[in-house]
């Protein structure tokens, strides 16, 4: 499937040591050695130029998301990165380019310890797959239907900032200064949890990490875990400031795109949280709980006030329930 | 990163059992459980419509094209594939389209006892990426560089047979009727090298899937090794008949898209390689012989005629040198 550039393309760019693999890039198959009592963690994601990136983007922050979106799968699960894959898709070479995006790749694969160990390159529209391996104690995997009835529903760091600086680009709002560096952070270089999922995997039931918005991503754990998910919107993270409360709001709730942890966890690990969150240097916000779904309900993620009342979420906003 | 759609596309078509994963499709990650003293053999291959396939291919081929050439990567590596991940990017959600590429890519994976474990569903240009696992008992997989002085030179099966099928496609020859089903076959669903590649773990020293071509991936293994790779003309796989010599032999050469395994194995394996050859129903060709290359002389692939006169060989055919 090689095209005639990619053994150089692959060679010039990709080729870095990989001191954790026995063969990596430039045989059939990568080799890699899993370690006694582990489990192999394994996802893969892919990222097309005007679906998941504007072409124009900044190829150096594009090399780092790209690996980034993948640990943070690996994060939901409590495992701990340690090689990946990438299928470069191109539709022509750019030393320019591939030289930063290289380079914003290692930076984020150097960060969290993995090897780059194989891949190959194409001729085509621009797009990329990363297949990123990991590895969990056995038994301690963290999955989306482990959630317990009683758990409380966390999530950490900054869901909504992504989302705010995709709707600037967009032209839909503007940002104060203050807030735009850190909202064009969290769409461009979004930092994988890796730490926290790991830590996670002695205190939470179920994890899963955002990338359609909150409330949709934590309905996927309500479903699986066939439980009720119930969010208080008093106990949202603080909104940022300097935008309209809505569009805040609505960008937490289904920014997408966050790559934030949200999980669920006993009571009684509340006080062991609130010393993580400490140690990481990373908020975690208690937001909700879960409970059993009422009688011929469905499994689901719900918003509620702070009197009790349900709030209806829709995707672009959410209005009090008239009929309830 | 998910699609709107994503779950529902993936739930409807590659969501069947997974018996040998802990967790499949449906969570952040795949959960794997690798076997103790296994090496883990992992390859990735992206597939791009226009490049290496016609937009308008049969789908159930396509399926079990997108498995079968990451399949006989692992084969390269002597490694039984166990798992695998499939990144699907779409123009569109075509059901009777979907159904006959799912299909297409369970029927390889059946037959080679591959679990689909995971993957996404990317809105774009109609692109596969799949990544591939397997295993191999340690300090027994099969590279490229292993080859040694004296070592000779093997091919299975029937390179040139999809380079005659493309080139038919191409409108630029015209195969006879009872060739061209054969020449089809091999190249729209071709047949991955497993159980070869697995017996080779014992007999074989340096072993790579033809893709593109046989003298441009016999140099692979040339330059890995710091070796020179003998082909002898009159060693070749007998040619197809029906079709122009010159068009033949080139197809043969450097047609690409075989995925046939080529190899190199000491001399005192002869006649096992024989017998394997016929336990497997599989013809294996002893092609030249792997050599010091001369003094002052790259490592390359060089074709030879049968007084040993070396034929110089380019992509599109081969000539006799005139000044050597």
């Amino acid at each position: 499937m090689a095209h005639p550039a990619e053994f150089e393309l692959i060679s010039r760019y990709f080729s870095r040591p990989t001191a954790d693999a026995i063969l990596g890039a430039g045989d059939d198959a990568a080799l890699l050695s899993p370690s006694i009592g582990m489990m192999l963690a394994v996802a893969t994601d892919t990222l097309v130029a005007g679906v998941h990136f504007f072409p124009c983007a900044e190829p150096f922050a594009l090399g780092w998301k790209t690996l980034a979106v993948n640990l943070s799968d690996l994060a939901a699960m409590g495992a701990s990165p340690r090689w990946a894959l990438l299928s470069l898709t191109l539709p022509e070479t750019d030393d320019v380019w591939l030289s930063a995006f290289a380079a914003g790749f290692y930076a984020c694969a150097e960060k969290f310890s993995v090897s780059l160990v194989g891949g190959d390159t194409t001729r085509g529209s621009l797009a990329f797959s990363v297949t990123a391996l990991g590895e969990v104690p056995a038994g301690y995997a963290l999955c989306r239907h482990a959630a317990q009835a009683g758990d409380d529903v966390w999530v950490s760091g900054y869901p909504g900032y992504a989302a705010l600086a995709l709707k600037e680009i967009e032209g839909k709002i503007t940002l104060p200064d203050s807030l735009r560096v850190l909202c064009q952070k969290h769409l461009h270089m979004p930092e994988p949890r890796v730490d926290l999922g790991i830590s996670l995997t002695h205190l939470a039931h179920a994890v899963i990490d955002i990338s359609d918005g909150l409330l949709n991503d934590l309905a996927h754990i309500a479903r699986r875990s066939a439980l009720e998910a119930k969010v208080f919107r008093h106990c949202l993270p603080r909104l940022p400031e300097g935008v309209a409360r809505e569009t805040a709001l609505a960008a937490v709730l289904s920014g997408g795109d966050d790559y934030e942890l949200l999980f669920t966890a006993s009571p009684e690990h509340r006080p062991k949280l609130a010393k993580l969150g400490i140690e990481l240097d990373l908020p975690l916000w208690r937001i909700g709980e879960m409970t059993l779904p009422e009688p011929n309900r469905e499994p689901a993620a719900r918003l509620f006030d702070p009197n009790g009342e349900e709030i209806a979420w829709t995707q672009g906003g959410y209005e009090h329930f008239k009929t309830l």
